[in-house]
């Protein structure tokens, strides 16, 4: 997401890192309407110009720190089975809302997109449809492997990945036990209409 | 959730309605945060004191607010079956989610919700809770007509029943055609283990 530098200027990795970290907590800790570019900075340790280098407004930075740190969690190695992969996806779902910034930061970042067309779009593009096509990877190897039927409703299929668990932990508030994950799974196999593996 | 009046004061219902709307409109416009109760009373055309003789307080205002205005959007009427009370529900929630103020209002308390552990309580005691009941009672119907086994396991139940049309209209806005509503509704059934009215 990082521009290419202009001029002679090479983007050092470490100040990208003290950036992007410095981006997550003035989030967590300020909102997304609150954050500055100068509390970035100050908090960063560097100059705005640092920023600016790297990002061309406040939303460019915010969708590309907030996409970075959720499309790395997405993908889930092959574990041979669907349900094992399903598991796999779902404990990396819960790890991604219980992290302590994050789990601070998404839900400001939906009510943004619910006032701001242009968040929501820009969220939608660089953090959920990275996160779906990963997700998307995991199904077919199912379809592939004939656990699932080739015709697997494969948009509904990605909604209900996610979705219960973002509504317990970050609608209701609710715990998300070890046990719910695996009753889930166990739901989720059903409501696919999956096969063990042949 | 009206407090009790003191003295010989009643309560007008026409003011009640009038604060109401003012409240929902108010919490469209501005937000949880930035919401004061000068504002609604001006929008509602009374003083401040004829809010204060209704609630203690604006998180009690706002939360008897909302949570009138979604009780009374959680329970269907029995249509004879499990498909049936399912999709009537379904579509009670897509109502819910899609009404032109509530919309902007709900992804915002829940934001309120994750920055302020009380409010986050006070949704769950007041809205939350009555909703899952309601559905409860409507799950229950089919375990006594014979369609759910009868150690369904409501906590998740119920959380399947929302989240996934919580997750796609408002998290990752995308639309919910009725169509999707009916596919949603099958893969429940599985997921539930539901069999047809014996």
């Amino acid at each position: 997401m990082a521009r290419t530098p202009t001029g002679a200027a090479v983007l050092q990795p470490e100040v990208t890192q003290a950036i992007t970290d410095a981006v997550l907590t003035e989030l967590a800790e300020q909102g997304y309407g609150r954050l500055s570019m100068e509390a970035v900075a100050k908090r960063a340790g560097v100059g705005k110009s640092a920023l600016y280098r790297r990002w061309r407004s406040k939303q460019e930075m915010i969708t590309a720190v907030i996409a970075e740190f959720s499309v790395n969690r997405a993908g889930v190695e092959d574990t041979g089975s669907l349900r094992g992969d399903l598991r796999a996806t779902m404990q990396a779902v819960l790890d991604w809302l219980t992290h302590p910034l994050f789990s601070r930061i998404l839900p400001d970042l939906v009510a943004e997109g619910a006032r701001n067309p242009e968040t929501a779009e820009s969220t939608r593009t660089s953090i959920g449809g990275p996160r779906r096509d990963l997700a998307e990877v995991m199904l077919r190897r199912a379809i592939d492997r004939g656990e699932l039927p080739p015709d697997t409703d494969l948009e509904l299929a990605l909604d209900i990945l996610a979705a219960p668990i973002y509504w317990r932990l970050v609608v209701r508030q609710a715990p998300v036990e070890p046990g719910y994950l695996d009753r889930l799974v166990e739901h989720t196999l059903r409501a696919l209409g999956a096969r063990e593996k042949p």
